[in-house]
């Protein structure tokens, strides 16, 4: 399980986490520990060819489980602490709009979803999420009994099939991150919540810091932000969060999980609004070395459950963990296969190469694109549409032409006024 | 053969396949096919947390099978014909220099790749493929009969393992590869030949159209270059390989398995001269759409067997084999999972996104970095050390602190020239 | 004096013209007039031969007035109506630490520019205007009275030589410009004053809005910004300052005169921060086409005395002209050396040139910077001395090798905490 | 010769000036001498308000005498041993077609240009150059004897001017350009000739060195090229015609007057293939430090006529004689302005500009563009139309609507297959 840590001193390291085994995650982060997350499983498993940009739903889980399983594994020996069920838009509403012909109920998605998850971090020092996220049913002005209601199933599979804890995530407008959590209390579990917001707040222009109080009030004892923005504005909303919760006398601990792109000129609703989303975001793919600057970032503001989003490759977490190591007092199993700071090019055959197996090196590095007839920013391209607007409604009915030509008309529009 | 498909009726295909299931590698070109290469494995399993970067060697085909077996089932899923054993640098010579504590034999390691190649292979329209490159001992000046001793070693594994076909890849100097080359032609397999070269020819300044005409001399049956340089450049190398092969009044089938990293600056030695290299390349990682356009191109200049090599994941193999659908008359099984051109977009949340569900779209959009302080083009960096240079000496011992010194002398040396 | 306007019906402008000759500034911007300033003498001079970067002082006036008439005409020509003395830095207490063995005083080479920009100013419609600017007296602290008889001196010449109006511009603490004004204002003369500040205020964190409020207090008719940002930035920060002064229920007139040059990531000083000041903002030039947005913007925000600074060459001045020339009813003299976005390449060798002779091409231009190693954006340096630091310290003996070496220490230390 | 001169005594430099006060061109080349060219007027004087892109002819030799007796005056202050008489496009088939409603012949522009050359010349250490260029009659196929009788109409004025020397420059096709030297031979001056063509050579594909040789045969003592291409690729072509002169026996003194904006991915017809030509070229002028590196690499490669075109200010050819001087043991006028590497900065107000008072810093900075959603590089456009080409027929009428359409047509065209 624990691996040599040649530059750091710690024989009792075994010890600890042998004798903290069954921690939840609340004792862990009582204690003061870091608490490393996984990365998002629907970009990385897109490219691996099991999930369809679009939809984006988790149909995998029962259809490709040796994928989804691999990818746990991958992130759990990246340095994860937390493995979360793949149930990302796995509720019975999104699957129905956005089935066409598929097969699966929520139900047997999110359970074989919970088994994956299990079945992994039981082999290694990881906890079991299971989460729910936005809907679409919240989207299009259903009741707030509607909404709670297409929870309450998804949860009573975690409940079930017990599960460590349970997380909202992924949610625009602070009102239905809160009936979230108000569901999500009833299962007796611990709960996180995690919107999907930048240092500019929710879709309504509720700030980060008064979410932040809502979702403490609602019940989450650990909130942040994860999805959309890039790692230092996500830090920077959680900052502002941590803030809205002291000044307002409560308590709380504190998570991110960011994109792993760069996203400087993103504003209300992150890298959907990029005109690379979703099939040209690779250049901005952060390297290890920038992870290393977000992981020292995050610990600084006070963030202690670290973990990513879209983007994400197992190396990004290995590189959080591998940065948060001293303070961990543990290394990732995956390190065994990595050099810190590019130590093994040392053994590379070229010699400038090995010139390069040192911090140094890699900290000032500043990577080209190799595209010099592109440009470094992006307009955004954010049409200011939210809950309830009809170009937000979902039906089973794939877009039809109609739709399609009103919103290319749209799009002209936003593009000339930009 | 099925041209200008929407989409494949499945069940016709497969017929298709049935009646050629056991046609080789050769059958194949030579009824004009195009065949599908794999991507890279190395730079895939590094950040899958299985693959050390320096000594970048193969092990994890003993150590986690579960890892190699599920690369090779993406990228068969992708549309790959050709499952290539993950052999790379697994010679006893560069094992022994780079293992340290191993406790792999290349022999145990090379079997393991074969059993997991072939195992995949069965599960699609594949062939496997084994493989050699270059090995320490030439870059050291061993005898021709001391290197051909570690290729026939190599090849004595997939020879009883039964592989379809034998590449010698990776190679930076025409000697080496025709070395190979005539070990290979013993196995009574056919033998392609990829070098690691551009336009500029081999280390030593051979031209591509004279390493071509050798390396057919030698006895491969197909020819053409992989890795070090982006898909234009190692396209444009090819077609120079093909034009001298044509001039010589020979004949060749022609394969080519590039980077999938931009790398327009680059000259002799490819990506290995970026100061990115390995750690810093994720900005120049190609989209999906470029491969489109290097698949056209490949396919345009007579190309045959086209593939990828480092930085390719699964999703880029798709997008050569969904360009090349309407030649293959076959859509890869991974594209059940993607929205040709990305039509699948129809079904996402946001207006503006549904809006990118088109071709225009995509071949047109020009993807920003995201890091306007970095710059869009590196220096390269390469010393011209070659064959038989003290610093290209590999040993068993780690650097030692020496000669590290000795090498950021060089490299200080060579930047303020640069 | 007024040319051919194709596509302006405006027989009367020339009568306009005519009939207000002798009108003031106040005139002018009463009458809600749009009065076209002139650009910054002391880069395009530099750029010349005639000023000296570093000390930057205008003694060009009395060495070679015949560079300083001529820059005076060009701006004339382009369309400005007002002409600055070229008196910049050339207070006595500046002189006397920057001049060496300059054999000019203060006063001598102000009497010349005033006389070069009276000349020039009487060949078209244009106004003269003395400037004073912020001095090293009270960087180094010097009291109030040593402080305002600097400037007094220097209003003196310009009261003698009968200027139209008086601008006290370059101040980056308000309350220096506040005395300025307080001298100014004697003299009789319609007084501007006119920071060197963007929106995050001056060096001592006064918002843009209160420093407005304190220089109309102070008597100033006209207030702005001038020289250190982009004109959008400036822009911007007249904004705030006009927002100021109407929450204060005080009434001004606004002026904007922005650098040449793309500054967005620059913060509290601007363009000194830059590490390309002042001999590499090449690239950063704005356009012509960039121009006629800038005129546009500041237009709309209600400024209406609008003109340039460092980096504007009398083409910009030209292009300010052309976009608000239907509100002014007037085109510059030198636009008959112009086709209006760009129509007379109708007349261009080349038909692909011929085929950027319209609006549209130029508008949606993206100039290139030819120059793939290097970023779009840079690390501001700002080391947030100001009034009273050591540093800012000025005395006629030139930098001691001491000095200097403390002074590459301290950026040292600044760049690695960037 | 003075060498490592760190600033000269201006007495003993004046000596040795005045000891070869009447030397001629070839007298100084012959002795080895550098000698230093002016920069391009056609560009310089857009920007100031004199000249029309698009027809660029030189009338402002007549309307505005001191407008270009200034520029002339600049340029000998930056360094510069030759004026060139402003005649660029003077001949009367260019005027003619040009012109409209000019009411000057070419004869009165070219006997105005060589009284205000040679007034400035007379001024300083310089040297008159009478020029001419390539022919609108050329372009349209007009007879050998057409097209040379009127180079030798405009040579006429030269002669009875007794200007020093005569210079053919700016030919695209070495036909013309022979046909240039044979007339201008018959004035018994000496003739320099300068193409504007990179390294793939003139419109029809003559490669350099063949050029050059032409060149050379019809008479002309010095070759080289001027404008299309940045200062490397300028130096790099002088390179190669230097090495076909040789090769062929002959001998030449050589000259360059490149460009001074970057045009890395120009090929064929330089710069004006640029999308951003004429309007948009300002992120790629080269800063005073480029032009170091091109003088010191020109002089290297053996030019030792060295001085600019298009986008030269006089600060740039003050660069190049500066970082001649320890070769010429001269420092330019203008340097009384100009602390050599940045010197003057130490008596900067703030003390890290003070930091950059010195080589090193500006040797090695990358100036940024400031503009982050601009590329680095433009795609050219070049549609390969030449001499005879329809669209490069001129007359006197403007261009018709249905010449635009059919222009714009191509250019789309062009676009797409690009």
């Amino acid at each position: 399980m624990i691996h040599s840590i040649v530059w750091l001193k710690h024989e009792c390291t075994v010890q600890t986490v042998e004798g903290r085994r069954n921690w939840g995650i609340l004792e862990r982060l009582n204690a003061g520990e870091v608490v490393i997350g996984d990365g998002g499983f629907v970009i990385a498993l897109e490219k691996r060819g099991y999930v369809k940009a679009g939809p984006w739903t988790p149909e995998a889980t029962v259809t490709h489980p040796e994928a989804v399983r691999q990818l746990h594994r991958e992130f759990l020996r990246a340095g994860a602490n937390v493995m979360q069920t793949f149930t990302f838009y796995s509720s019975d509403d999104k699957l129905e709009n956005r089935g066409q012909s598929l097969k699966y109920t929520g139900a047997q998605i999110n359970e074989a979803a919970c088994d994956l998850a299990k079945e992994v971090a039981s082999e290694g020092d990881a906890l079991v999420a299971g989460g729910v996220c936005q809907t679409p049913s919240y989207l299009s002005c259903k009741s707030e009994t509607e909404v709670k209601a297409i929870f309450k199933k998804q949860m009573e599979v975690y409940i079930k099939k017990n599960v460590d804890f349970l997380i909202a995530e992924y949610f625009e407008h602070v009102e239905e991150a809160e009936w979230a959590v108000q569901v999500l209390k009833t299962g007796g579990k611990p709960v996180a919540a995690s919107m999907c917001i930048g240092p500019e707040g929710d879709m309504h222009g509720v700030s980060p810091a008064e979410c932040a109080v809502r979702l403490v009030k609602a019940g989450s004892q650990i909130i942040g932000v994860n999805c959309h923005f890039d790692p230092m504005t996500c830090v920077q909303a959680v900052k502002m969060m941590k803030a809205g919760v002291e000044k307002a006398g409560l308590k709380a601990h504190y998570m991110v999980q960011p994109l792993a792109y760069h996203t400087p000129e993103c504003n209300c609703q992150g890298h959907i609004e990029l005109p690379e989303f979703p099939f040209a975001l690779e250049p901005r793919t952060l390297t290890r070395w920038d992870m290393h600057k977000y992981a020292r970032e995050a610990y600084k503001v006070g963030i202690r459950f670290i973990g990513g989003c879209c983007g994400f490759e197992p190396y990004h977490i290995r590189a959080v963990a591998e940065e948060l190591a001293p303070e961990r007092g543990i290394m990732p199993p995956g390190s065994e296969k990595h050099g810190m700071w590019g130590s093994a090019l040392e053994m590379h055959t070229k010699p400038w190469v090995r010139a390069r197996s040192r911090r140094e090196y890699w900290e000032n590095v500043m990577p080209a694109s190799g595209r010099p007839k592109c440009p470094s920013l992006s307009t955004p391209e954010c049409w200011g549409v939210t809950k309830g607007h009809a170009d937000l409604l979902q039906h089973k009915e794939a877009t039809s032409t109609q739709e399609m030509k009103h919103v290319l008309e749209m799009q002209k529009k936003a593009k000339s006024s930009a």
